[in-house]
């Protein structure tokens, strides 16, 4: 018995998509069999318009509708301010905190064994972006490093660090940190891993 | 900071999907970013084409790109034999098994909780689809009840049964079997539910 072509197609399609299996793939692609014709519409037409109505901010290269982004051209902002993270949905979490300061979107981590390096992310705008900020005044400029604790976003934030410094920035001209690594909020001590521990310890402040 | 309005869209479109969390549906979103626009087109396209390019059997209601699937169609199955199933992933499931039957497909189980009642499966169709059978020929018909086991594919079971037998389709006419309940293949004993353990004992055969 052959599998209709249309629904082949669209399980292909989901299949696609990260952390989506064949299984769920036939599952939704079965489960959208009973959706009006019109709503199918409607969610092909957002997929076309995804990219079409969205651009990346040309300042902090996050994903915007407009040329410079809410965030940017927000003057309540403090723009000499600059977390640097890994793709957009990280903006979104870092929002929800209140933060005050604006944003640098790489689109990446450098990931040598997925052939992911330094110049497929958007590091030389960052360079390009300290060298505007430093020409319109010479006030401290302050990088967060804000890319994951995982092992490819310490050697991002690594990289940056140690490209800046290169570049002759040092710390009287931008400060950089690092986001803090240590026990999640309502974490047990008892369940912690070791690495985590171990930050947790070196990064202790007075109370 | 306000999300753009094509990818605010998007996760709602991806969260109209069976389980796919708010959470899922963004990072579904995010990951389509990287995509060309290209594949974005064929994933929108195949999903208006979903069913613009299938229809239901006519005979067993199964989807399918013809008005007689390729299962009814093919004079080598026994359409004397009828496995009564809830949905189409169902029949992928038991065409890998070499059945040589045919089927009917329902379209759903019978489930008051969801107001979803005999008349909206395709129940009436199979009564239909007897009477056609025996208008040809007065040989008997097998049907096996193929629902699942859960509380509402087990009370689909029974109203078909009894459903069928209040028709006056006698066991001379119509047999109506029910797939097996037993323990799994490569299943443990005890790690059996006790429902499962007692059908397996009820369901043992000669060996």
């Amino acid at each position: 018995m052959k599998v209709p072509k249309p629904i082949l197609r669209l399980i292909e399609s989901f299949e696609r998509l990260p952390g989506i299996g064949p299984k769920t793939a036939q599952r939704l692609t079965f489960h959208l069999l009973h959706f009006p014709q019109e709503d199918l519409q409607r969610f092909a037409d957002s997929l076309v318009g995804l990219k079409t109505g969205t651009k990346l901010c040309s300042i902090c290269k996050n994903v915007s509708e407009t040329d410079i982004c809410s965030v940017c051209s927000d003057s309540k902002r403090d723009e000499r301010q600059i977390i640097v993270v890994s793709n957009p949905l990280d903006v979104f979490a870092i929002e929800k905190t209140n933060f005050s300061g604006v944003y640098h979107v790489l689109h990446g981590t450098i990931d040598p064994l997925n052939h992911v390096g330094p110049e497929e992310l958007f590091i030389k705008e960052l360079k390009q972006r300290l060298e505007d900020l430093f020409t319109q005044s010479s006030k401290p400029v302050e990088i967060i490093l804000g890319t994951n604790t995982s092992l490819e976003g310490e050697s991002t934030a690594m990289y940056i660090s140690r490209l800046l410094r290169d570049l002759g920035y040092n710390e009287d001209k931008v400060v950089i940190t690092r986001i803090a690594r240590g026990l999640p909020v309502g974490g047990d001590i008892e369940y912690a891993d070791d690495i985590t521990l171990k930050r947790a310890l070196e990064g202790r402040a007075n109370y």
